[in-house]
C-alpha cells in the first residue's frame, strides 16, 4: 500500500521512519502543506499538520476518496469532527481514522478494555513527566512567543501541572503572553505555569508517558485492579500508530466499510501486517 | 438482549453476576450441560463448560443461528477451533467469539495494540501469583485426583513454574498420579511440582494476575516500554469478559458480520453498552 506524508514536522518526520520499517507499505511522498492536494497519489495520506488545520486537508482527500489518518488531539472536539467527516467519506467511499496518537488514541483503546472488564469504577489516565506535543503547538502560536516548550507533569488522579516554557520575541511583554497562554482552551483548565527562558532548546526532549490506572467491579466483584504504563519518545509512537492505522483504514476500505472513526472503533489485528491466521497463532 | 449461561460452575456464576449488572441485558435461563440444548431461546448463549467440552455445545447453537461466547484457553488450538466453528457460524448466520477471558482475550487485546505501537521487540507476558482455572480443571481430570488446586508462580521473562495441590482418592498412587500430571499437555511445557495435601479447599482462593512487559521500536525509535498489570478475582473478569462479548457478538450480528471471532478481532466499542456517541465522548 502507498502512504504519503502531508506535513513534515516531528510527526511527519516520525511517520516516515515507520512506513520505511514497514513491511507492507511504500512512501508516496512527502507533502507540505500548501502543496497542491491534487498532486498525491496515494491510498492513504498520514496528515500531520498541526491539529487545528487537520481538518480542511481530510475534507479534500476523504471528498476525492483518499483515505486519511490523522492524530488531532482536541479531546472535546472529536466527536464534531468525526460527525462533519464521516459523512464526507460515507459519500466517497474512504475512510478517516481520527485521533490516532497515543492520547487520544491508544490510550483511548486502553480505557476502552478496562471499562468492558470492569464496567463500575474509576479510571485515572496520569500523563507525563513529558512535552506535550499539542500544547507545545499551542503555546507556539501566542503572539510574543518566539518558541515554547510546555512539560505535562502528573499529580496523581488526572490532575496534572502545565509547565510553559518560553522565548519571548523582541519588545513582547510577559505579563501579556502569560495571561493569553493562561487563556487559551489548551491551558485554561489545569493549573499552568508560563516561565520565560533563554533557550528552549536547551531543555527540549520528546520523552514522554503514561500512568493509567482503574479500579473496578466486574460484575459484583469490587477492587479489581489494572494499570497500563509507557515511557516513550512521543513523535515516534504517534508517527509509527498513525502508520499502523493506516494499514487498518485500507483494509476497512477493502472491506467496504466506509466513514470516520475513532481508535476505540478499530479492531487490534487490522493494525497489524501479517495475515489474521499469523496473528491469531501470535498474540492470542 | 437475552443471554443465557449453559455451565455453571466458577464462571457461569460470575456470568450471572455481570449480566444481572448489565443495563441492556436480559437473563435468559441457566442450563446444565446435560440440558436439552433446544430448550435454549436466548441471543446469545455463554458457554460456561469445561475447555474441553466447549466446541460440540458452541457447534450445535450456532448451527441454530444462535450466537455464542466461551472462554476456550488453549492457546494453541484456538486457530483450528476458530476454522472449524466459523463454517458453522457463516452458514447459519451467527457470531462466536472464542477464547474470551483474559489470556486468551483481553491480554490478547493489550498484545496486538503494543505490536501495533511498536512492530520490533519483545513481549512477555508473566502471570500470577495465581490459582489457573484451566491447569486446576486438567488436574482435577487426572485419575486418582479427588481435588486439585494449580497456582501459577511467575519466574519472569514469560517464565511459569506450577504449583499443583492435590488431594488423592482413596487407594491412589501419589507416584502415579503425579507422573500423569506431569504428562498432561496443561503442564508438560512449563516447570512443574505436585504437593499431596490433606485439604485443598483450605488453599483455595481465586485472586490472580499479570504482569505484561514489552520493550520495543516504533519506526527507529528503540527504547519504547510499555506495561500492563491487573491483580483480579479471576472468575469475575472472566465472566464479565465474556458478557461484554457477548454484546459484542450481538451487534456484529446485526450489522451481518457473521463468523467465529477472537477478541484481537473485536472493536473495543462493540463490548461497551450506550451508543458510539457517549463512548467516544467519554473514553476517546
Amino acid at each position: 500500500m502507498k502512504i504519503a506524508i502531508l506535513g513534515y514536522g516531528n510527526i511527519g518526520k516520525a511517520a516516515e521512519e515507520a512506513i520505511k520499517a514497514a513491511p507492507d507499505m511504500q512512501l508516496a511522498g512527502i507533502y507540505h502543506h500548501n502543496d497542491c492536494l491534487d498532486c498525491i497519489d496515494a491510498d492513504v495520506v498520514l496528515v500531520c499538520t498541526p491539529t487545528r488545520e487537520m481538518q480542511k486537508f481530510a475534507t479534500v482527500l476523504a471528498a476525492r476518496g483518499i483515505c486519511t489518518v490523522d492524530s488531532f488531539d482536541i479531546h472535546g472536539q472529536i466527536w464534531s469532527l468525526r460527525s462533519s467527516l464521516d459523512a464526507v467519506c460515507q459519500a466517497n467511499h474512504a475512510v478517516s481514522i481520527l485521533s490516532a496518537g497515543w492520547d487520544p488514541g491508544t490510550d483511548s483503546m486502553v480505557r476502552a478494555l478496562l471499562m468492558a472488564m470492569s464496567p463500575k469504577g474509576l479510571t485515572y489516565t496520569n500523563f507525563g513527566p513529558g512535552r506535550s506535543m499539542g500544547h507545545t503547538v499551542a503555546a507556539k502560536a501566542i503572539k510574543g512567543v518566539k518558541n515554547a516548550l510546555s512539560m505535562t507533569i502528573p499529580l496523581g488522579t488526572g490532575i496534572h501541572r502545565r509547565m510553559v516554557y518560553i522565548e519571548l520575541e523582541d519588545g513582547a511583554d510577559f505579563k501579556t503572553v502569560e495571561a493569553a497562554i493562561l487563556a487559551d482552551d489548551y491551558f485554561a483548565h489545569d493549573e499552568t505555569h508560563v516561565i520565560a527562558v533563554d533557550s528552549v532548546d536547551a531543555l527540549n526532549n520528546v520523552a514522554h508517558g503514561v500512568n493509567l490506572v482503574r479500579s473496578g467491579v466486574s460484575g459484583e466483584t469490587h477492587n479489581q485492579r489494572f494499570e497500563f504504563n509507557m515511557t516513550i519518545n512521543n513523535p515516534a509512537l504517534t508517527g509509527q500508530v498513525m502508520v499502523s492505522c493506516a494499514r487498518a483504514a485500507m483494509r476497512m476500505k477493502e472491506r467496504g466499510e466506509f466513514g470516520a472513526k475513532t481508535m476505540i472503533e478499530l479492531r487490534p489485528i487490522d493494525l497489524l501486517p501479517g495475515s489474521t491466521e499469523q496473528n491469531i497463532k501470535a498474540l492470542v
